[in-house]
């Protein structure tokens, strides 16, 4: 072994027919799981710790068979996993990995390869942007558009406010925030989390966050916006961004995105457009209102994994000039120098590596089409306008919101006590998570505690979002309180 | 189709029938590729374009079978990868997706959680805090340490560094890092890009970064360290993070932990220690002095998916304490409020939607075995060091840095005019490059260019390497100026 010529021993891997003998396991346990995912409970009942102390505290040092692993996978692993495939998972932004995507995944495992630089993987660089290009025309965008895949919105959004701080001029690449204008961001109380946390982890802080009040659709302000920036301008700050959302976490309203376009342009600012849910839905002509004003975005992002089917993680970052990105981010040391200095989509964005992310996007493309992927949306819609229909007619419950793509916010009424009506509600979602049929989530609106019912599963059908009302239906008689 | 309770058409997706297919024939697929592998150029020979020329420009209207999107696959895509898996990829730091990996991947995919949330899915948040327990276990890293796993080392960097940016106590989180103090990073010139780039990320900018000199043998020079930080604090700047490198990217050396960390210490800054390639190599207990002082820092990051087998991405962020994570990035709005508020690790980072990248790391511990995986790497080693002497012993090169882990930088010498040189070493680089059956890369050392030469592939040999070093000396026989 130390011979320095010496023969090594042959493959210290897997041979041949240990991975084709795993590959075969690992398949045969996919569908019988999917064939099987609606018996499973939804969410599993555990409490924290529980899984982790059913497997060995110590890792082993000779290696195991992979059925004995797949084993203990199936026995001590998946009880204690929360099925987003399920038909009955509708929280938060149901979604669901289709099936193309998941034989995409096992291509990219198999390949493996690391397209940090163009020339580390020519085709997967050119396969996402060729994928990215789909999506745009897919959703009717212009072809000025291109872009690249991150893992999730939350750093789609942080990656197009570097730009937009690079884009102010103040040079906070070499010069950093210390010292400078104050960056502003607005965004609107309604808009997600990882807005705020972009302005957080690139250095503007809560404080430059202006969370702009909504109308009675939970729709931004924009007279409020207008005043906001002249506001803070006049105290000498910047106004970097303005990020309108289309399709918000809670209700799946619409920012009016072609005014707040104008105000942005108005002011020098950035317009991002976090689309990450509702951006799938521009698949459909019938929905393009919703749209307007999206086409004149510095940047939008637009999840595949939350509405399409592409396996997490898949967020498509959209924006007109990728200079700004660049001039941001792009640091090229000796080592990572090649003769193609402007193909790598390294240069866009924090993280170095790249997995091939493209691949399972342009293959979900070619195996479903643009018809097949905008038919599982369009059902998803009317399925849970149906939901809705069914609530608004029942006297116990109120929409919360006007419906809005394949979401539905709604509460149990008419006890006449606020907070009595909260603890209600938060009850009857409890006790519908656990039996393990259906899953929902919940949020706040208007200050009130308010149930949610998101539809975005390609296996979700009528009857599975009629048996969660069914479910609800029952938890408020059963929890009526006194 | 609109009739509200109406039947929905059966499955959008694929049927069972159609996913077992699918998944044979990937299968099927991945053992040829994988079989034949060697038998391929490890870099392709083509131009930026190439690939997407040959490929649809428009996405599909109607979905096609898999069959020919793998033909399509298989014909036009693949002739654009760059093989990392191949024997002969000896570039960057080399590395590759071991069998285990591969199957797990499929596993992730089949079940498509997102563990933004411990609720969301607690197997997969208790299997990634499982796998990167056994990782620190393997690494002989003390109990305080826990962590989590990112996608790449730039982003745990990064993260590291917005705990680092909390820890000064400036709250930046709250205030931004306009008019507070400057917040300084201190790393030596032979650190990684991702460190700079983190620096930008988080708004301290580029000027805020102090890279400081390396003694001759490449490794952070703590005299220098200590001036800088004296200088910068006689300014009124406060230093928030000294980064320190185990195993730096251009020739592998090792910067004295110990002492940086008594620095670091006295002057209140965070310490975090780049270990993303080198770590793996502290599962071997003759490597442990490179290691001493790492139980020192506030953060470490290794990267399993460099030089142990896990399919990119799988990089581990190490801490002692996770508060100034938290404090730093922790958002819940009500959408995200669950039961178990801190079990959730979408509080430590950017991104919020988590694929279940723990399962990979725990089916590789469980496959192949802590032995298993120490084999691997002593074998790189050993691979390196017999290059090394190879080169040493031949007149026509030089190595250009002491040959640390399985990573040797050496150059074509003996011309007595640096410029020619440099060309000349560039000339064989390319040549040896273009004849596909190895792939090696290059960096820059005291300003001269040098190649390099990274062992971390699990089916690369022996006599791969050899073919490399008959190639590199047949190319500097040929192209030897005038």
């Amino acid at each position: 072994m130390s011979d320095a010529k010496g023969i090594q021993p042959r493959s210290l891997d897997w041979s041949s027919d240990q991975l084709s003998q795993a590959l075969h396991a690992a398949s045969k346990w996919t569908i019988e799981y999917r064939d099987g995912i609606a018996e499973l409970p939804v969410l599993p009942q555990v409490q924290p710790g529980d899984i982790r102390s059913h497997l060995a505290q110590k890792p082993p040092s000779e290696g195991e068979p992979f059925e004995k692993v797949l084993a203990d996978f199936d026995k001590y692993i998946v009880p204690g996993l929360t099925h987003w495939n399920h038909p009955g998972f509708l929280a938060y932004f149901s979604s669901c990995t289709r099936g193309p995507s998941v034989a995409a995944e096992l291509l990219i495992a198999a390949v493996g390869v690391n397209a940090m630089l163009w020339r580390t993987s020519p085709a997967a660089t050119e396969v996402e942007l060729l994928a990215v290009d789909w999506l745009r025309q897919a959703v009717n965008l212009p072809e000025v558009y291109s872009g690249l895949i991150f893992d999730t919105a939350s750093t789609s959004t942080f990656t197009a406010l570097l730009a937009a701080r690079e884009h102010v001029g103040a040079d906070i690449r070499e010069n950093g925030l210390t010292d400078g204008p104050r960056l502003m961001l607005y965004t609107s109380e309604q808009s997600h989390s990882s807005v705020e946390k972009a302005a957080i982890a690139a250095g503007l802080g809560r404080k430059s966050v202006r969370k702009i009040k909504v109308d009675e659709r939970f729709r931004m302000r924009t007279d409020a916006l207008e005043q906001a920036i002249t506001e803070d301008r006049q105290k000498g700050a910047l106004p970097a961004m303005v990020c309108a959302t289309v399709g918000t976490t809670s209700t799946g309203s619409v920012d009016p995105v072609n005014k707040i376009g104008e105000i942005a342009r108005d002011h020098g600012a950035w317009l991002h457009v976090d689309a990450a849910y509702a951006g799938s839905g521009a698949l459909l002509p019938e929905l393009a209102s919703n749209f307007a004003g999206w086409e004149s975005a510095d940047s939008i992002v637009i999840n595949p994994h939350k509405w399409m089917g592409t396996s997490l993680d898949c967020s498509v970052l959209l924006y007109r000039n990728s200079t700004p990105f660049r001039s941001s981010l792009a640091l090229t040391p000796a080592y990572l120098e090649s003769e193609q200095p402007n193909s790598n989509l390294m240069d866009i964005g924090v993280p170095l590596g790249r997995r091939f992310r493209g691949l399972k996007l342009w293959v979900l493309f070619r195996c479903v089409g643009i018809a097949g992927l905008a038919e599982s949306i369009r059902n998803h819609i009317e399925i849970a306008e149906a939901a809705a229909a069914r609530l608004d007619a029942n006297p116990r419950f109120n929409l919360a919101a006007p419906v809005s793509f394949s979401t539905v916010c709604f509460r149990a009424v008419g006890l006449g006590d606020v907070e009595a009506e909260d603890r209600w509600n938060r009850d009857i979602l409890s006790r519908v998570n656990a039996e393990g049929r259906v899953f929902l989530s919940h949020t706040e609106l208007e200050g009130r505690y308010t149930l949610r019912l998101s539809v975005g599963s390609v296996d979700t059908e009528s009857r599975h979002v009629m048996e969660a009302l069914d479910a609800l239906e029952r938890a408020a008689n059963d929890l009526i309180p006194g």
